[in-house]
């Protein structure tokens, strides 16, 4: 069994206890005798996949979260699911930040990615910079590059300080890792996804014998 | 004599204190026997005001500010020069944020505007929606469209508030006014840039006997 949770970029990919991404365009091949269970937000990536594997079973209906907000993405969902109280931050192409008491969602919200912010200010000519990471954001800035580089990076971190508060925040995703260096009650999970939608197989499925 | 604020999008005037707002391809014409004092920060709008008005005095070389910050635009510079203290929020196609002491800058640093943002999460296509202005930014969003506006609106929110702590704040630009709704200890003035030309050109020109 290989587990694929689809994003808006990459497809990436869980098989005994290894992760990687790959790229729509380059999809390796599979042992065919295995199937692969998935998630998928990127309809035309999810062709890729089931066009390049022949045995592929989509996990969707199966997940289901206990929660009020409309619309809220698989990836998210499975990510949800692996925790019971906390703040998880999926960092991405897009940051979602969700938050969950007690086995219970009780909302969340969406801020552009790291390399989504540098596109929009590239926009305006003078501002189109790259990131400097490694900027102070203890401290005015006092260059374009750092100014535009504190603006995106210190409203991440106010936006998760001040939404876990005391609650453990749990990082995923590609630029999940870094954050995760200006918290302290925290920690950086690059499994979260797939050990939500591994929980959802032995509950929803398994145990209840269904075969795959 | 009539002032001029040329930014990446418009060229702002102020003239018998009535401001407004003109497009590059749409230029009034101005009483010839009026000079045009100016300040830019983007050529090409520049060159069509050059083109479209005889009498053009660009400010520039006069405004300077005491601050280690390199590479400060001339219309922030402007706006400092209008304030001995507080916190400037400059809500146009950027926000800039600048923070002055006792005449002197400590530094800024620079947010994507609110139509920016809208084009940055337009890149993703589930994330491509109007934003909520009116979304509360009290609770967690419970939908997709509230989760973006959420993310964008309080985290402009934040930085702001974990600028200015008890520093006066002075809001200015297209979206000031609907920022400056959010806090307390601040005032909105469209006329803060020229303001600070306003005091270059008499401190600086006319109480030298410069004639322009």
């Amino acid at each position: 069994m290989i587990l694929c949770d689809i994003g808006n970029s990459f497809l990436h990919f869980y098989y005994h206890g290894k992760v990687w991404r790959e790229s729509k365009d380059n999809l390796s091949v599979k042992d065919s005798k295995e199937i692969i269970i998935f998630i998928s937000v990127n309809e035309e990536l999810t062709k890729t996949l089931l066009y390049s594997h022949a045995s592929c079973f989509d996990l969707t209906p199966f997940l289901s979260l206990d929660t009020n907000y409309k619309g809220l993405g698989v990836d998210r969902i499975a990510a949800c699911k692996a925790i019971k109280d906390g703040v998880i931050v999926d960092a991405g192409s897009a940051i979602t930040i969700d938050v969950m008491q007690q086995g219970i969602h009780l909302g969340g919200y969406i801020l552009p990615g790291i390399a989504q912010y540098k596109k929009v200010l590239g926009l305006i000519p003078i501002l189109d910079c790259e990131m400097n990471l490694g900027v102070s954001v203890d401290t005015f800035p006092q260059n374009t590059r750092d100014a535009v580089s504190f603006g995106m990076l210190k409203s991440i971190l106010l936006m998760i300080e001040n939404t876990s508060k005391s609650k453990k925040i749990y990082f995923t995703g590609g630029d999940g890792k870094f954050l995760s260096r200006f918290f302290v009650n925290c920690i950086y999970d690059e499994l979260l996804v797939f050990k939500g939608m591994q929980k959802v197989i032995t509950e929803e499925i398994t145990s209840k014998g269904i075969v795959l």
